[in-house]
């Protein structure tokens, strides 16, 4: 059995990734058609959002996986309002995790919002007209536009190899370019091949199962993939007395230049803030006002004093400083 | 650590099922509703159509958990077959998965099949009119004429309760009512009461889990929650070489009427029916062909022989003998 606990096995050994090439090939037109100067006259921002959860499979004609909670809540919010503020988003999400401008349609939608008339012609039912221009409307927009591209994963394998692989068509925008790394990425997974390689059986009694570390991809990015990104993570915990402190120790080990910190019981309604010098709670003043435009709008004036820094070699100190400035400002 | 393999002790450790006192009311309103003598003169059935995969929580406040793949195409497309031969049907369904009626549209159909035209009007595309118009007008039907319930769960606590209240609710039906139990059910779970509290930390190397074996529902639904119901299971594996045997290991032990047995890899094309006498296979012959639509066909008939024969009597032999004729005809 191969440990795969570092990032060069878990790659070598992992089922590649479909249609590389083709991905690829979008992804890097993509940037480039996106990476004009913007109305201002800066570079463009371009955005990678990761979103919902990544799957372990345990055999590998897979039946049976590990998957991770993430109802794609927050990274789908979390693009429209990055579409908003002019950036270009990459929205790096789980197949059939929620997806922008369909927050607020229920599952089976397509079966509850339409109906068939007279004509046998499909309407949309009068109640929920409303609902679904809006989502509608706003999707081909943003999708006529140019300014969002969808790639989908399931696995935690897909979803590593496609981070990679922006990450390195993203080099080219440096400092313009974020990671807004909202996706519940597993912990622990079975390298490939250990694999089983069919169904386990269930005849002999209780099943005992090892699950290796998934390596601490972040580390990767930050040092190797995306050294000049601005770059956001997440920690999600069930448990507030460990809460902060998770956050702090990723903030320090993997170089982020923020940790979004939230609890799974109260994730819409509050999130702590976690930088260097910082931390500070935002909550949501009422029910139908969206965290995510409060994070957004926070992380876009973060990002250019980052690359305002950056550029104009202001130190460190200095930096983060001008940071929790308006984290104060704004909590 | 509370062992938890036997039914009762399943069922006493379960976390309670949501308005468990409204959504059986809705189950014996159906059945009331739908148990009247149909058009032939005798008393209409009722299939509980099981299907999708049940998930397995690892966390009480749950971040990961382990799922069993299954789209639910089987279960959707059978449930419109069984709609079409007149049985009222209670879809028993893994939230999020395939829906009745909505096997050929893709994930996100709603964003992909719509436009919004120039009076901001939201109207099919016209490349996919055909389909949607289709697919809405029949499900539309199916739910105003009052034929077809729907049910959903995620974990496996909520679909074996589900499944004891349906067969509950389905005993006044008797002979009249079937069982095809098509979802993929894990085979391993985490007690309730032996399960983390919190999201497992990833700090401390591999991770190492035990767990239990869900007990055999399939005996308790045979013989003490619908003794009387026609039932169907499914075997899924991957590796043909066990495959039979464990159909028939499934048919002997658990008492099933039949036994549909499926590879992953052929499941679309191709199915063997067990019974205590017969193995035969179902093939379909060209790609736009419902599997379904001959397995359907084949178990109504089964159904009726079976009604038949324990309602006037004939013995086991006979009965099997009729089923067994069926089946080599339509092979």
């Amino acid at each position: 059995m191969v440990a795969a606990e570092d990032p060069e096995s878990f790659f070598a050994t992992a089922p590649p990734l479909r249609d590389a090439g083709a991905v690829t090939a979008t992804v890097q037109e993509f940037i480039a058609r996106n990476s004009h100067p913007s109305e201002g006259g800066g570079l463009r921002r371009i955005v990678c959002v990761t979103s919902g959860g990544t799957t372990v499979p345990l055999e590998q004609r897979c039946v049976r996986y590990i998957d991770n909670f993430s109802s794609g809540h927050r990274g789908a919010a979390s693009t429209e309002y990055f579409l908003k503020a002019g950036y270009a988003v990459i929205f790096v999400h789980r197949r059939g995790s929620c997806q922008p401008y369909c927050r607020f349609l229920p599952d089976d939608s397509f079966l509850k919002f339409f109906d068939v008339n007279a004509e046998s012609k499909v309407q949309v039912a009068e109640s929920h007209a409303a609902i679904v221009e809006k989502a509608i409307g706003e999707y081909c927009k943003a999708i006529e536009g140019g300014s969002l591209l969808k790639l989908p994963f399931t696995t935690i394998f897909e979803y590593l190899q496609l981070l990679k692989m922006v990450a390195a068509s993203m080099s080219s925008v440096g400092l313009h370019g974020m990671f807004y790394l909202a996706a519940a990425v597993s912990d622990f997974y079975v390298p490939w091949d250990s694999m089983a390689k069919h169904k386990i059986q269930s005849a002999g009694g209780p099943l005992d199962m090892r699950l290796s570390q998934v390596p601490k991809m972040l580390s990767v990015l930050r040092n190797q993939w995306a050294p000049l990104a601005f770059c956001i993570s997440f920690k999600l915990e069930t448990d507030s007395d460990i809460l902060v402190q998770k956050a702090d120790m990723a903030l320090n080990k993997y170089k982020m230049n923020i940790v979004v910190a939230n609890l799974l019981a109260t994730y819409k309604e509050e999130v702590i803030i976690v930088t260097n010098d910082e931390r500070n709670t935002i909550r949501r003043c009422h029910k139908d006002e969206d965290l995510e435009e409060h994070i957004i709008k926070l992380l876009e004036e973060s990002h250019s004093k980052y690359i305002y820094s950056r550029t104009n070699g202001c130190n460190k100190n200095d930096y983060e400083k001008l940071i929790s400035f308006d984290i104060k400002s704004l909590a």
